[in-house]
């Protein structure tokens, strides 16, 4: 029975982050979990090394009966108690003594967090890198654009022109913003060890009874530390069964990366649109068709994208709700988390690596762009002329001839220059020329190179992992 | 690659939901639609009915390599494409003639929206099949402990006594309210029938040319209904491509049906705790055991239901965000809703199983339920005492004179009714046996046992699809 | 302290809807809780009948200082037990006897709920009235412009020509199905009465104490009936108290309505972007104004309605979890409802409310809609050339020939007709006349007339209160 | 009419979050925005010096008729239109000339996103002065209980022992991850300056106009600098009013900051279960009463902050989704951004606040502790066993054993150290002394007491703002 290959999300159909998270993927960082878990008391003497070296073999070269070990879970309502079993049972087939020391000490949670957090590494690693290249991407388009005009849309109006440089650059600041804080959240993300209630005394007791029954005063510390760097994750304060600020760390961070993707994407289906066109996605056979429509060619990249980042809110809330973790460890606040956390993750992956082959291979248009700029008969520059009218007129009445004008132009006919020639009040002021002049859209795109400037320098030092970065 | 098993959500690992909801079940219900659109055609003579003969037992037999299939979906954005792809090439394969007919006038929607429907009206089946064991084994506890005397417990404290039948009554009439609406929403699922635009053109188009170029008025309400009618599904009024209440509807409902089930798990938790006891899950080998504690019996049923109906609301306010789909057909948020619907019907299907399991092997303590109802020292029925005081002391001085014997019963001591014997106003009124009598928590179960008959009867004509069931 | 007037909500401030969801309104609502179950009792000869009155005509005079009760709630975390003292010690200033009577044998809950429940009728009737005048004008948009021809969009690009007239029927169609819901809700929704833990033990206490200690057996059942009956709202089956089905019914039944409009106001969006134009909001005084730019008309009803539509998903969600409520009465999901219900309620009101406004005064430019239809020389009816070269070329060679010739017209020049007309397989078939009349989007609008037809008539006869609304 | 006084939001009623985040707390904030825009342009040279005077006068002086202008921003859908044209009238009524330069260049959102910018700032400083009266609290109460022993609840089962000053280190820990991140948070909020559509066009065509129309290179930059310089905010890179990063950051804060409090609420509320009573709320006149119980102490402070948690999750997702902001500003993705901001700053202001109350006051009773550890006969030590068996019978077989002796405990009368000495394997090895003393659940404390100490001290020196804090 094929349960899930991607058919009904094809955004991270066959893309990497598609085996990072697997269930296979999350099978292997169990194993690697608990051999990781026998090295670090190895390392400390209360395991034997040679146990802690078999273990670590038999758990990564073993492959399971996935779907029998997936149904097996039910028992426990975890799926470590079932690969313990089958590690357990594998180690002491070739050495049972050392199958003693599988998950000496520990309990489920250790495990499967630790296996979380070692799940959602990988992934992280993989994001920055195609965030490298994307960031990349949109630096050249930000930059190569910074003096192509194009229409300023608000409320889906056309405003005051803008820059299609300056629309990349803001991209280009978010999916930064998001690349800073992953860089961060790598380094925090911790390993799981608190033993069957979080006070670590099934691993002392044992450790204890290993030796000589005295263990030094730093062992609990010492075991901490032994263990996050076999993972090569980070030490916790404290076992955090029921503290879950670790897995809502990780979807926040997939809410705002795909959150950020998400924006571009809506952006870019703005742009294609019919009308718009000033914008279209890279060609590729057998991309955007129909099943329909010969002449068809769909945003399909940016359709994927945004159907992604419309998927994660709602996986977030849900992580955001399993913090009311009750008691020492929840049944059911934890149990809940698996499956969400997991889709934020291949979420976010696979949003990323289609955005990266929606920005590399974007085609802009700025011919459109220009001629969209005209369609308005130069009302898209009133706010110009407003201003230029401001010191003569007064606010109030400059806009108010300005905006009688802009109506006039819209119900029909000529352009706002000719409009406002005919206006006595403006006409005193400025001749035809100085107005067609004014309203010149190219004329009024404000500091939009300086910003993009802005965005491309800030690129260099990357400080604040929160809110706006700091320019200096 | 095996991506997912149910690993991390063995709630529904290898329970019935997971095969009806598969990506093989997905696949088999998309070449179902393609099928049942060429007979509904051949019925009304426009398309031959040899070829729709062959295409119908083509779609039913073959298989198809999903994984392939789910990757090359990423250039359409949608699977229906290349489904239709192939499913046309193995039709040419035996009969070129016939595969000119497949997916004749149609479009991706059309045949995913139709797919999905089916796909759920599976699943409400199964689900129905399910309620029908719960809802009995619900009364038959209701039935059974209508007398059963145990504390009600309000904002986590001892209120006043109430029976476990009203409490399972109270659970039957919240399963049995959600079972009558999947009769309902199960007798209104429709298929879809659109073409590209909703105009259904193409349908109409090849159907005129496929005969003299006329067709009768009525041909596109005739083929609706041929459509409906192949599919044992809903004719729907006009196309919903970008009106997306039906799915909302199914997934608000799958919504109701765990937060139900979740309501059982929480309080079957509540009354599992250690220290309450009132409640055990089935036994079964394996089941609730840890990886660490020998005597731990965890309520793994109820974990395993609470954490299902924790993922669903997220889930839900994904669907509802959908309804806002733009234009005739909207670029993501249409391809944003499968998973969620998917995963939406697979908790649902899962829980309800799971609950089925736990109420039918529920084991109940009326000994420890009775046992806790003494653990206050009267002072759950403080309640009775104050009215019956009331009319003697006014309700101000009732209930002030009933708290402050409460508090002193609560630091330590004596029962309430010794208390309230040395209380000069009380001790005119009532003696102590009197004070004993009226303190007896059998004695104060009000109408718990009227209640528990109107859920059972309301059982045998449930009416209403909405709010309260109406008793007649 | 104005804390909040709509300042950071101008969907509803002002609107009718705000009135009937405020404190004033819920408080207003809890007094008449009281005093109906006063009446209720007293109807049963449980109270005196001038108790019950005096209760009455107290709860419907007194104004409160809300803020001081608001503050004063914190007390017992909700608010009924202050409301329940000040009544009680107004009643008392007038007739110490009647103030026995308040609030007798009942919890807060039970006041909340009913009270929650009268603010839901008062405003589900309010919007009834609204939808009845919003179906109207959308039945008259649909059926004027059955046959005003405009692009159907997909995936942001032109698809194949549809009419106006079929858009609204969509619209209108979606918004009926809501209706009929919200009949259906209204006359479910129930009063809630139990008592401390649901078993309405001091309802019959107190009444057994007021008379000779007898009650009839049918004493709860007749309580809850003349509740009801008091109240104007249904009679539940057992108390709900935790049994949370007809709060989610209502915020699933706001997310329904919002919904359907935020599709409505995102189609207006689409439609009014400057480069499309088809639609234009009503004008009125300050609508759409900019506080810049003063060419800007932005269409700020839709923006106010999909702004609501964006907040009631994340609310209804709040409702879901909240079903998950454990023991006789939960401490934290019963209040968590109350804001998020009130809130949905109001979006939900406001949302219609400006809907309507939005509607009845919707500017159609059918010539712009012509103007756009144009813009793609002829390919989007290509999907109808390719009907037509089937039988003669094969379905995929057909596709591929068409495909071809749309590719070249948007790169550049001609018309589609004129492209196909140099291509021989094509030219072979159809001359440039037939072409160009098999490309004119007149031709080509399918069963759109039709459809209209069967949404308007589908008006007549409202059936089903789910899915797909029957035609027959 | 009172709309929203606190009635239906108990836990927010008059605690100061209220004012800071009421509507006139808005207004002041948008006035300030004006104010300081005209200050920084003063400061710059291109607005008059005594005109920004004036300005600033006149803003912060000023009362407004709130519902007034709630009604009148739905013309614009924005409150900014008609608090701009207040502004300028109260101005020009004193001094026509300085009215000239109210909102010069500026655009709704610039004052707008900067006043929520600022009310964030102002809630995020009272929620950090409350915290640390939280913090301090709860390391007390760490340190004072290091060594009270309680039961380790794990799915609702005692699993092993663990201390309160352990349960109290966890929540510590907890508490200052999220007011790190406050610190973080407070130093990047953002002014927002980017005029109609991001470029600033206006701003410096007015600057320009205003001198001899030559404006320096870096004016822009200077702006933006002089600005966040008055309002006390953070610069940003690039105008963000389509790159939401900040208030989905300030929610996402929001949201971690009330599930912490939520996990401590939880826990509040399992452990005063009637049952369990090993923790008290503080006592206080009418905290926690109920309208029907004379003796019921509910958690009421809990319940509070448990029903603020469950609300803000489905906010956060609300904010999530705005992300999707299309263009250069969108035309409802902003505006459904407002309220739900408003209500996580306001939910998680409140939660501090009573967290803190509670915290301050908790009543601990070891005494209980201790009885409850008593009530398993032992068996909540028997993961101890187990391991001491391990040596002599290997794990398994020791496993076995333990469980098979606890289940004949659980099922009646002796104890695990009685029923063990029975069990000749153990018997070989332990005698009944010993097994008492291992079986004693304050030997088997593990590093409970080291755990205390690490998020003890891990409090000197916070230094990370993600994930775990780094011990050094």
């Amino acid at each position: 029975m094929t349960l899930d290959t991607g058919l009904l999300s094809p955004v991270r159909a066959g893309v990497p982050v598609e085996t990072l998270t697997s269930d296979e993927a999350w099978l292997r960082a169990m194993c690697a979990a608990e051999a990781g878990l026998a090295r670090a008391q190895a390392k400390l003497g209360t395991v034997p090394a040679g146990a802690a070296e078999m273990i670590t073999k038999v758990a990564g070269a073993e492959s399971f009966d996935l779907a029998d070990l997936a149904v097996r879970s039910r028992g426990a309502a975890n799926p470590v108690v079932v690969v313990v079993q089958e590690l357990t049972a594998r180690v002491a087939a070739i050495d049972p003594a050392a199958a003693q020391y599988v998950h000496r000490g520990s309990t489920s949670q250790d495990i499967l967090d630790t296996a979380a957090c070692l799940v959602a590494a990988r992934v992280l690693e993989l994001v920055r890198a195609n965030l490298a290249e994307l960031t990349d991407a949109l630096a050249e388009l930000a930059d190569r654009h910074r003096l192509t005009a194009m229409p300023g849309r608000t409320l889906t109006q056309h405003a005051v022109p803008t820059t299609f440089g300056l629309k990349a650059a803001g991209w280009l600041h978010l999916v930064r913003q998001v690349d800073d804080r992953a860089a961060h959240l790598l380094s925090s993300l911790p390993v799981q060890i608190g033993g069957a209630a979080g006070t670590m005394a099934a691993y002392l007791e044992h450790a204890a009874l290993h030796g000589d029954g005295v263990l030094p005063d730093d062992y609990a510390a010492n075991l901490i530390t032994a263990y996050a760097q076999e993972m090569g994750l980070c030490e916790p304060v404290v076992p955090w069964h029921a503290l879950r600020t670790p897995f809502l760390d990780v979807a926040g961070w997939c809410a705002l990366l795909t959150g950020a993707l998400g924006k571009i994407a809506v952006d870019v289906q703005s742009l294609c649109r019919t009308e718009v066109a000033e914008l279209g996605e890279p060609a590729a056979a057998g991309r955007g068709v129909s099943s329909a429509m010969p002449q068809k060619q769909n945003p399909a990249l940016a359709t994927m994208i945004r159907a992604a980042a419309l998927q994660v809110p709602g996986l977030v809330a849900t992580l955001a709700h399993c913090m009311l973790a009750e008691d020492e460890r929840s049944g059911g606040t934890w149990h809940a988390e698996w499956q969400p956390l997991r889709e934020c993750l291949r979420l976010a992956g696979a949003a990323t690596h289609t955005a990266t082959e929606l920005i590399t291979g974007l085609r802009v248009h700025p011919d459109r762009m220009r001629a969209n700029l005209a369609i308005t008969n130069g009302t898209i520059v009133a706010e110009r002329l407003s201003a230029h009218l401001t010191p003569h007129l007064g606010k109030d009445e400059a806009k108010r001839v300005v905006s009688a004008a802009a109506s006039r132009v819209t119900e029909g006919g000529t352009t706002l220059a000719e409009n406002l020639a005919q206006e006595p009040s403006v006409a005193a002021l400025f001749d035809i020329d100085m107005l067609k002049r004014l309203l010149d859209p190219d004329g009024y795109l404000g500091a939009a190179d300086h910003l993009v400037e802005r965005a491309l320098i800030s690129r260099v030092a990357p400080s604040s992992n929160t809110g706006g970065t700091q320019i200096r």
